[in-house]
């Protein structure tokens, strides 16, 4: 077969503010790749299915010479990030054609070869689940969810949790944790058909934080024993408020800030002593040692079975991503967002 | 004995700052108590010693309404805090006159009843150390210290503490205890003086963050394992640009927002998820069951003996308690401020 286009998602500016779509990212297509031929070098050829869209990816679009834990997007190059793809040639011994690969280290590009399986793992779907979920509910999103909840929540029956961000891929798998292991869950969304979601997962107190004061919600209900922190600012002042002696803050993301240069002011933290609150932050690859085994034992059975709900949204084609990438970043997104670049 | 004056300090006027002398406290000297016959109803009459003088009272004189971990002072009442007396009379079994009482439940009072031991302790002197230490060194201060860092610390011979406000007592301790397990430390103060004593005491980096650039030290010696925070606002955002991966923060106190009514911001928070850092708030008398014992074993010990240092700035007299209060919220105290009301 002769080369065909290989369209990639190339990294062009580095944004101030938003990301801005044909400036920030650029959808290329002058690329081509011979699948039958190009060389695998020992590697395989991935040709990509399902790219997992998250807020995280606007930290990379950074000047490389700020540091910080995941590295930067280089000029002109392609994105990469967690996804899903099919192998369909291998020189590999232990990746066979056929196998899913799935893992931080999927180029936004039609195909790309691998040398081998860093930051990937082979994906066994033995309930047969659509793909997509490996990079939601299964992936990153739902291992961030799974792994910190266990590791940082020290939750107890009977206690009281707040999830910001509740109808995100993370925040609506905690929910359903905090839900099994009978806590009393508060949790915030940004639309009126998000706050339906969250009743639909058995959120006891849902409301929409652009017309519902949080802090009030908050108070009204008796305060908070955990919080799940999704959006930094004044969600954060709100939950330190209304925090109950011991608190523990799981502060896993703080969307309200990444499109800001200066960051969002947090006025007071003094209830950190005040109350013995813990604050704790997380880089959820560090957590798999200790919870992947269990995330992969349980989370599985426990969607097929649905007795855990998730959402998707699904953006057709890789050109679609500079559009999911600021949906995500400006809250725009109805569920967890997945673009799709080729069906199998 | 006919009725003495018993000149006492009274919470006057809830401060919208600074407390200020005269207006929010006042020395009262309008009261008698007749020491002789005053009624004991079965408790022991105290003649008070030593004061400690310390940054959270200003947390108290606060509208009562407003709920916090501490109960605010009543207005027209005489303040109360952490200090030593002499018992000077008593009809409880276990309290005997001559015996050294000790705790959070002192008034700023020549002299006070008590009915029972409610927050205080006898104290058993056998290294004859000053009184004054047992306010100090061997009382809050010094049990805040040696019980925060040997909880939350996780302290690693060859990692990197930075202490703020370092030269308060507090801070002074804390370096004390981290040298001796083997770490470097970096500490701050806010001035030349404070600076030497922080060397004096073992600090590998001294630096007086009024003429140095607190991020600039931290940056040049290649960041924090652990944070040691008594001050918050800038030095905490410092220390959050400068903390290594998985850091301990340990929030002791922030006194740079205690007297701004808007609290100060911190804007780099997102830092706390990026490098997996956890911030421990606490409450020192929470964590006495477990480290008490400990402290009382080792610490009068290893003072008696020269190894731990401590400095005091006495003030003389209970009606130098307002300008006490006043230097220890502004930082204008030399030391740990102590007020010496009667020596014995």
């Amino acid at each position: 077969m002769s080369p065909i286009p290989n369209p990639r998602i190339l990294f062009n500016h580095i944004p101030e503010g938003f990301p801005e779509i044909d400036k920030t990212l650029i959808y290329d297509t002058t690329q081509t790749i011979d699948i039958d031929n190009v060389s695998l070098d020992g590697g395989f050829l991935v040709k990509t299915l399902d790219l997992s869209i998250d807020p995280y990816m606007r930290g990379r679009m950074r000047d490389p010479a700020i540091d910080s834990y995941l590295p930067a997007y280089p000029l002109g190059q392609p994105l990469n990030g967690f996804g899903l793809g099919v192998v369909i040639r291998s020189e590999h011994p232990e990746v066979k054609v056929g196998e899913y690969v799935c893992g931080f280290n999927v180029d936004h590009a039609h195909y790309f070869v691998r040398k081998d399986l860093f930051l990937l793992e082979k994906v066994d779907n033995k309930f047969n689940l659509p793909t997509s979920a490996f990079v939601g509910v299964l992936g990153m999103p739902g291992q961030t969810a799974f792994y910190a909840w266990h590791e940082y929540s020290h939750a107890k029956p009977g206690e009281t949790v707040f999830v910001s961000a509740g109808a995100g891929p993370v925040g609506s798998l905690v929910i359903q944790l905090a839900k099994a292991q009978g806590l009393k869950v508060i949790a915030s969304a940004g639309s009126e058909e998000k706050v339906a979601f969250l009743k639909e997962i058995g959120t006891d107190v849902a409301f929409n934080y652009k017309t519902t004061n949080t802090l009030e919600v908050l108070k009204k209900e008796g305060g908070i024993d955990v919080y799940w922190d999704n959006v930094g600012g004044e969600t954060l002042e709100a939950a330190l408020e209304a925090a109950k002696l011991n608190g523990r803050f799981i502060i896993c993301g703080m969307i309200s800030g990444y499109n800001s240069a200066d960051g969002v002011p947090v006025r007071n933290l003094w209830q950190i002593f005040s109350k013995s609150l813990t604050l704790s932050g997380f880089i959820v690859n560090r957590l798999e040692e200790r919870w992947g085994k269990k995330f992969r034992e349980e989370i599985p059975a426990r969607i097929a079975s649905g007795e855990i709900k998730y959402r998707e949204q699904i953006y057709e084609g890789l050109d679609k991503v500079p559009h999911a990438i600021l949906d995500v970043q400006r809250g725009k997104n109805t569920a967890k967002a997945v673009v799709r670049v080729s069906k199998e």
